[in-house]
């Protein structure tokens, strides 16, 4: 019971959300949830002690599905609906779908899908005209006050433009939408995987992502635009699947058979694969990116509609960059699109090319755990910062866009210049935004290779450090200290309050990392420094990210070249399995510190240990089959719960027997509607003719009803209301007994919310509690049986990597 | 009650299987099985009218469970556990596992994927070293002679060579292993789902299909490789994680923990998916081909070590074909692995293609869809002729090769020569074996393009069609007869009884219908005819294999050039979309010709209307805690049941307690030790220290123990076992109320081979029957509910193709 207690003290947000498997007697939690709403202060105190609590990794009390971190606010949450819910209504509805029916539903499906791809495709080619332009007219100005001479000037221009954006997209952020900031990719997987936080996936968070990822990436902030971009396709297809905003009367009726989880999700992951798509032109990557890495389920249908989706992005953005190509979209075009051609016709790799190639996965797999052990402090410190007000975290992000100016104008004067080479196609030095050859405080026929690095937007930097035959381009100390300041930039410029991703800054550094090993190690190779970068940014992802399959086909699509991929293939294997016995992933350690109760796909050892009665605990809240309204009232009232056993009880039948499980979205509606009766006789059963299944429909991503939103008179509080029409018949059980692990995979496989646990002897109650997600968090379990963290968690954490392969 | 009576009347084969949910009492089923026994002519004879019943495509009863055709025999079939048995031997041996016991595990699933990979290269290379060189050799031969005008020579040669081989493949085929028959691929795609067949992956299997694949392509028959090296790729996986072969003391004590049907079933994933990238080098399309088209359960870190598999694929052909490089290798290394490379460096493609290319889609998935319903009935027809006996099987084979030669040889006579280009780089004519300008009958400076199409290896002639810049080499008509005669000629070579796959045909006749295309509608496009035939193909394949993301990335690899993706994609799409509105795709087809119980991944709507109970029949066998053994032998000896609630009863408790689930596997295990005691009270616990986790491991596909091997004094028989330590004691259950839907899903996602029914209520037995595989058939269900079939099944039929997109 111990840590029962802790979850009602911790969170006055009890009221908000549920999940809560097996409702207390209701005094103790409403107790800690009066005292909450009494007093808004101390509810703002614990909310703050909360955030404090997440942040500090402490995380052994069953606090995990409560609240979490949504960019840099903290939010309650709740999960995701994606059982079909097969009550009478619904069966209703079903038998009533004729073949035109059915046709127009799928018709619908691909007409999103078609509108999810066109509309992401639109937003990346908005974000890279958006960079494009604002960046590129910022460097204009600069280097043609540079090639004055004037470089205090300059050095204003850069600082001030840099500030002024950055502080546009963190008030943005701070005062519009906080759920905007971060890459998103982590909500987005969490979302997937089945929690639901609120505004994730609003108008106001998608406007905020896109307007302010250009803010952000023209400031020369070292962050990316995929991440953001990948929340806004999600964003795009969840207000899609929503059917339009109800608040404004654009929904649409045809739509309704789209408002509920299941498609929505459906819809998500395809808008998630859309963004990667987008972001790179690479629609197989992105297909691959959703199925490897944000989503926890996977149909062989989805497969086919994402791959839809992201051809659609694929058409749409080549339609677009053609309309650009006559130079009508301002200074778009010569830098265009993150798409690194690398060049050599034809790519030949011997055996001596092996070693340094291994080299360079082993060392990138460490520097990626690394980059993910720094970011993980970094986030710490920076949400100690960001807590304490709103004017903090602006503080932070003017902080950090002051120091990342300085060392992209300060750190290119260390270099020395170097003679502009005789057999270049290029302009030497290049005047203008573009160009290898930046000529920066040098003289005329000469370069500064470290400016071309650092006064430059990142994809322009990206491309010229893929470009082939250029390795005396530049000199290992400008690529020491570039790789090495990218690095930390890197680190220290994600978890601001601002749209901010992760992809380019690592592809940044990892391409300097690449070169720099191909320097120091690769002479005996016949490789191509700009193909070593390549090869550096896929182990350094690898190292960070994690993923093999998708970020392999995401280079290759990115510098469109097939025969590379043995060599890509190896270096990501190499480096993700050394990066794997350090820690996690990025996103994982991003959805652990958010504290997002994700449910993994594995089950830990110690779930074997347990049966579902060791974590089930009661007494249980259940409804009768017919059961007066006053009931209900109070205890939705009293409890956050989301889901209520119904029980046919003795007065109707010999001994109580399980009907089913009501939902509490469904409950209000019925409330809602008030189609009470006097007694408790049962009624027709045509209850279920005053409702369309259109009152069921799932609201949006976030959002809720409220009982306090409904009034009851007292006559009416006496009455009885049928439950039987509106309670899923067919809710998944397990028996007591059942090993924890196991019920595990059922939960996680099927995609419950609650999964009813049955007595193992008949002779007890129909049913002895509900499993919810929260159950499942190895925090939950370990608080409740402490003597499994002394024996097997120590070991549990350290193979955690080795054991996710077991199962 | 009818369907099971028939099912009993149809299947001798009854005792060597089982899977039936509720075992009925032993009366009649026990007779027919015995009356099988006694009368083998008998035997053969239900068995031959089995299999024309299947074949006739009558499947309303309920025997789809029972007995498949595997390669070209009928042959009794098991479903597999994957479900962890959670009994007291694997908890302490689970508990007894160490760190370093885990780490050993993890190390030896990577070797073991990297050995398969390793292996699946060599095979592939074997496979394409033995064509090259026996096919190139054949040619050299005829063509000599065709130069010398010894045209009935050549013809002669041709002939018998091509029908010595064949003969040489069907006969080893068939006397050696009729597993090896057809492309493997349907098998694969079955066991994956659950299903095992006996002998589809031994030593016997794997050689045959190697060597048997290498003599009926080189035999000019229209059959590909592609299919047999995925079966020979699983076959390989399989075999190794058997931890070799148990008869020749070869096993491995180290592999004893891949002794389970859950790391056979993630192995062989990895072999499929090597096999497809073995046979078209490509790595990542042989990834997506295993996750979208073979496997039925996926998880994320088996995505990661299938890409390492098909990783060292790749590695490993590359190292071989530069061992190949010199000369060394015979004919092989000029015409290669099929690697298309389209040659023309940029493409460019504007509006005015898109019309030609929609067309392209359009009639490719008819074209398609058409493909798979000729080769519906071309197969049932030769099944047909292929059951008379072994005799037939050969006949028939010597008659499609016979009119295969004539066809190759006599068809070109037709073209007429035409003048060689001048502006050429290649000889023209060319002798030998390669080359685009076939001399056959004509001058000297002429061709026959219709020679060029028909003499050559299947995939020399593919690499013609995709050659870019060749838009005046080919005569319409002649495209048009290849076009006509390579569909027709890969409809009849399929079905035979030997080693036969069906890309590499497809692929053929696609591109010749895309050439056609390109000639017919092309003439407005800006694109190139080799680019119509590789997109030709794309359709082709879209409309009969129906796969898309796995396909586009193969068509990707094989031809390296990635900006022919939104063509190809585009093009896919359609094809799918048009064919799927025809027919099922052809593995679909090809597994459900065959009898596999295949589990669909999504619901039919029907399921929703029945509950388990109305699939359910009893009663049930079930076994007390401490059983009588002459109990355990009879219940064995009189069904085929493969599990056996255990069910704790009244004199040891107040009421009947379900305990868990016994497997056929583990009771024969218990029986052949003979560790029993004297009377019914409850052992010492300590039954279990008998045995170790390795007595229970499970043996390979296909083998069983059986009941009869084990004999029983009388005295023994009177004695008693206590099956606690070895029942697991986590059974999923589902409630009989539950609909079949959601009980479909279950079992499904979960991967069970049983389910066990509980009452509804609390006065009946724990548990009231079992539903397995079987219970969830189409023909099973509608058999037991005709209405069903009447109201909605034929809506069901049509609407197929849209519906399974519902869930």
């Amino acid at each position: 019971m111990a840590p029962r207690h802790q979850k009602g003290g911790d969170g006055g947000e009890v009221d908000l959300e549920g999940d809560i498997e097996a409702p207390l007697l209701s005094s103790g939690s409403s107790f800690f949830q009066d005292a909450a709403h009494e007093d808004g202060e101390g509810d703002e105190e614990q909310r703050r002690r909360r955030r404090r609590f997440l942040l500090a990794g402490c995380s052994q009390s069953n606090t995990t599905s409560q609240v979490a971190l949504v960019g840099a606010d903290v939010c309650p949450i709740e999960s995701l609906d994606y059982e079909l819910i097969e009550n009478d209504v619904f069966k209703q509805d079903w038998r009533a779908r004729g073949r035109a029916h059915i046709l127009r539903y799928v018709a619908i499906k691909w007409a999103l899908c078609f509108l999810v791809g066109a509309l992401a495709a639109a937003a990346g080619f908005v974000a890279n005209l958006g960079v494009e332009n604002v960046a590129g007219a910022k460097f204009v100005v600069t280097s043609n006050l540079m090639l004055a001479g004037r470089y205090g000037s300059a050095f204003a221009v850069f600082l001030v433009s840099n500030f002024g954006l950055t502080m546009f997209a963190a008030v943005l952020t701070v005062y519009v939408s906080p759920a905007a900031a971060g890459s998103g990719i982590p909500e987005v997987k969490a979302y997937l995987n089945g929690v639901d936080a609120p505004n994730i996936f609003s108008l106001k968070t998608l406007l905020v992502k896109l307007v302010g990822c250009i803010a952000a990436v023209s400031s020369s902030l070292h962050v990316g635009k995929a991440g953001p971009l990948v929340h806004t396709g999600a964003c795009i297809a969840s207000i899609l699947g929503q059917g339009g905003s109800s608040k404004y009367h654009m929904t649409c009726k045809w739509l309704r058979y789209f408002k509920n989880d299941r498609d929505r999700r459906d819809l998500v992951t395809c808008g998630a694969g859309a963004g990667i798509a987008a972001a790179f032109r690479a629609p197989v990557g992105g297909v691959l990116f959703a199925l490897e890495t944000v989503s926890s389920w996977w149909r062989s249908a989805l497969l086919w509609r994402a791959f839809f989706t992201t051809a659609m992005v694929a058409v749409v953005l080549r339609a677009l960059i053609d309309f650009c190509k006559s130079d009508r979209c301002g200074l778009f075009g010569k830098g265009g699109l993150i798409m690194f051609d690398v060049t050599s016709d034809y790519i030949t790799y011997h055996l001596v090319d092996l070693p340094p190639v291994i080299t360079l996965g082993v060392f990138g797999g460490i520097l990626g755990s690394f980059y993910n052990f720094f970011l993980d402090k970094v986030l710490r410190l920076y949400n100690l910062i960001n807590e304490k007000g709103k004017t903090y975290k602006l503080l932070l992000a003017a902080v950090v866009t002051i120091c990342t100016s300085c060392c992209l104008f300060g750190l290119p004067w260390i270099a020395s210049c170097k003679p502009c080479p005789s057999d270049t196609e290029e302009a030497c030095p290049s005047i203008g935004r573009s160009g290898n050859f930046k000529k920066f405080q040098c003289a005329m026929n000469e370069y500064n290779d470290l400016a071309s690095l650092f006064f430059n937007t990142n994809d322009d930097t990206i491309r010229n450090l893929y470009s082939a035959g250029t390795d005396d381009e530049f000199h290992i100390s400008s690529i020491l200290v570039f790789f090495v300041a990218s690095y930390f930039l890197g680190i220290f410029s994600y978890g601001l309050a601002l749209p901010s991703g992760l992809f380019v800054p690592v592809i940044l550094t990892g391409a300097a990392y690449g070169r720099l090993v191909g320097m120091l190690i690769g002479f005996q190779s016949t490789l191509d420094h700009g193909l070593f970068a390549v090869l550096g940014s896929a182990a350094l992802l690898g190292g960070s990210m994690r993923m093999t399959v998708s970020l392999c086909v995401v280079i290759l699509e990115l510098t469109n070249n097939l025969l590379m991929l043995p060599l890509v293939m190896l270096v990501l294997l190499i480096s993700k399995t050394v990066a794997d016995a350090f820690n996690a992933d990025v996103y994982d350690l991003l959805v652990k510190l958010k504290g997002f109760p994700y449910l993994e796909g594995h089950v830990e050892p110690y779930m074997r240990q347990l049966s579902v009665s060791d974590v089930v605990t009661g007494p249980l809240q259940t409804f009768s089959g017919i059961e007066k309204v006053g009931h209900i009232v109070h205890v939705l009232r009293t409890t956050g719960h989301n889901g209520f056993p119904v029980v046919d009880e003795p007065p109707f039948l010999h001994s109580p027997v399980l009907y089913g499980l009501i939902l509490r979205a469904h409950l209000l509606v019925l409330l809602r509607n008030k189609d009470f009766f006097q007694n408790c006789t049962a009624s027709a059963q045509d209850a279920s003719k005053h409702f369309s299944p259109d009152d069921f429909a799932k609201r949006g991503s976030g959002k809720h009803d409220r009982i306090e939103e409904i009034e009851f008179s007292a006559e009416e509080m006496e009455m009885f209301v049928d439950l039987h029409p509106f309670t899923n018949t067919s809710p998944y059980t397990v028996v007591e007994t059942m090993s924890l692990a196991k019920a595990h995979v059922l939960f996680r496989q099927v995609g419950l919310r609650h999964l009813l646990v049955l007595p193992k002897s008949s002779e007890r109650a129909p049913v002895v509690g509900i499993l919810t997600r929260h159950d499942f968090m190895p925090q939950h379990i370990l608080g409740l049986h402490p003597f499994l963290f002394k024996t097997r968690w120590k070991k549990v954490r350290f193979g955690k990597s080795a054991l996710s392969n077991l199962f």
